[in-house]
Parts: structure tokens; C-alpha cells; sequence
């Protein structure tokens, strides 16, 4: 017998292949539209349908922006000397959301992953190069993440443009700000003394 | 300067809104619906806008239907006499997948909470008082939650029913399965030692 109405089985179905949402979290956000006003479910429809229209790929970048270029690379005030290479276009917004980086971004669309079959060629790799070689870049900042694929397409793209006249930097590793030294992680806190920096 | 692409930008503000999403939850799963082929954002778009069309309240037992009467409340095989009141749709649905459980149901769309402005008139008691004195039912078991909302609910509900002719009971409060007892609250466990019953 059916208990659940088939339109409401259809949503749960479709919110349970996000991220980070099982059956019950689906269930209970499709139950949660149920119970409110019809124009909440209209709004996220429709900005569903409408999000893929006016969003592609900035062909520079290749961050996700409806203007090609992207609002960063079109903007004058920002400097085209530096590259900040992250993995996607989340980082790339967690960096902008700390407004003290002015230059440019490469997004990867990815981290160098054999087991699950991404290579080289699966992730922007080669447009960066391609881009470093055409324009005047000085220094390419590696943002990719402090994880397994993350370390990996760092050494990957190190050793990729070692050759190439660029200055190769990456993020600092260290303890979190506000964190206390007792809880951080031994990996972490050793990265931190490695790193030290003078205190003055 | 706007970094987001406004299409995005209004995804993730619709994401958002849903319960236990906040802005970073939203823009991780906006963006994954970015980076995966357009027929997700349409599968879950057109989802969301034939929801409300397609469902309505039961006028029975008030829980989300396709059908007027709902699958439960029109199937021959489930007995009348009983009826399970709980607070909303996602908790009968979840009685349900016990499959232990034979009779109606009445959904009350809420939990009396005097600070949030929700008193018995905001919530179905008063079309359960009509049920019952329309139908021959024998027996209301109250499965609301064991929260403050839930319990005063329960109670409010058993003082109205006390001079109808019906058998009024509660889901047994103690132990859930699996857990080892010395890792229960004590509230829990003296409800438990409260409610013991026979070994046999």
C-alpha cells in the first residue's frame, strides 16, 4: 500500500541525492515545505530550473558565472600577476569572503584522485598551464585542500611548473585561529612548528 | 561587487530555508547541483512545483494526501476503532514502517506551545473531539513526542477526552532497543522503572 503520497516519495527521491541528505533529512525537508505555503516550493523550483540556463564557465577561470568573463576576471581593479588555484568554486568564494586577496583564481573542478579516476586530465590542469605560459603571471598561489588529493595535485602541479618562470607558493599551515594548542592535532600542530614565522 | 552569479545566489538563498540548512550547507549543495549534469536541478525543480498541486489534507485524518480519503484512511483492512494521534505527517509515516500498527491515524499539524503562540485552536484537537463523537471508536492512543511541547499536548488532550466513552492510551516511555542502560538519561530510566512490566 502506498502511504506516502507518490508527488511527496518523488521529492524525498530527489533531495536524497544531494550531499549530506539521507532518506529521513530528505523526508523531513520535503514535509517541511509540505507544511508551508506553496510559494516556498515554487521559489526553490524555480531557481532550480533556472540555475543551469545562466550559469556556465568562465573561460579564463573557469569558476561557474552567467558573464564571460567572470565578474573577478572582468574586474580592472584586481591584479592579473597572481593565481590563486583551488580545487572548486566553494574555495574560491570561502577566499573572496575574506577580502584580502586581490588577484586572480584558477579552478580545478577537482583534486587528482587515481582510485576514483580522476588524472591530470580529468581536472584543469592543463588550462592552467596553457594560461601561465600566455599571460603574465608572477607567482601561483596552490590553495588545494589539506587533504590526500588536495597534497596530491599540490606536488602535481609543483612539479608541472617547475620549468615555467613562476613563483610557486602555497597557504600556511598551521593551528586554527582562536584554537587551543591542546586540542589541535598533532599532524597540525607539527606542520605549525615547522612553519613558524618570526613573531615580531 | 558581486562574486556569486545571481542564479546561484538565489538557489542558495531558497536552500536555505529549508530546517537544519544553514548558508554554507546551501552553497555546498547548490554548487553540487552546479558541477552535476542539468537534469538533477530539473528533476528536483519540477518535484518541488507539482508538490502542492497534487496534495492535500486528508479531511479524515488530516495527513498529506493525493487522495481524498487518504490510503490509510480508505483501506478496508485497517481497523476503525483505533486511532494514533501524533504531531505531524513524518511521525505517522514513521509508525508506519513498523508495520505493527492496524488502525487510523489523526494528524494534529502541531504541539501546544502557549510561547509560540500555538494554543488548541491552531492544532486539529477540536476535529478529533468531532471525530470521535461522530465514529464508533474504541481507542485514541496519543504518540506525541516526549518533549515539552508533546507532553502538555498529550495532556491537554486526555482532560478533553476524559468524559468521552473512549479508552485513552500513551506509547510505553523507557529503554530504546540496543542501548546499553548505564549510557540512558535518568529520566529515561526512571520512566523505565516506572513503566516495568511482566518478564513473562
Amino acid at each position: 500500500m502506498q502511504v506516502i503520497p507518490p508527488a511527496l516519495e518523488a521529492l524525498i527521491e530527489q533531495f536524497s541525492k544531494l550531499p549530506g541528505v539521507g532518506k529521513k533529512t530528505a523526508a523531513r525537508m520535503a514535509l517541511n515545505i509540505l507544511r508551508k505555503p506553496p510559494n516556498l516550493a515554487q521559489n526553490l523550483g524555480n531557481a532550480l530550473l533556472q540555475l543551469h540556463g545562466s550559469i556556465q564557465l568562465c573561460s579564463n577561470c573557469f569558476t561557474f558565472s552567467e558573464t564571460e568573463p567572470c565578474a573577478i576576471c572582468s574586474n580592472p581593479r584586481r591584479t592579473r600577476e597572481t593565481v590563486c588555484v583551488v580545487e572548486q568554486s566553494g574555495d574560491l568564494l570561502a577566499i573572496e569572503k575574506t577580502g584580502v586577496f586581490p588577484g586572480h583564481y584558477h579552478v580545478l573542478h577537482g583534486a587528482l584522485s587515481p582510485v576514483d579516476g580522476v588524472g591530470p586530465d580529468e581536472i584543469k590542469i592543463r588550462e592552467l598551464v596553457t594560461r601561465i605560459r600566455r599571460k603574465d603571471i608572477t607567482e601561483v598561489i596552490i590553495a588545494t585542500s589539506s587533504t590526500v588529493p588536495g597534497e596530491a595535485t599540490a606536488s602535481y602541479i609543483t612539479d608541472v611548473l617547475e620549468t615555467e618562470k613562476v613563483k610557486i607558493t602555497r597557504l600556511a599551515c598551521g593551528i586554527p585561529m582562536g584554537m587551543d594548542i591542546k586540542y589541535a592535532d598533532k599532524y597540525t600542530l607539527a606542520k605549525a612548528i615547522e612553519g613558524r614565522c618570526d613573531a615580531l
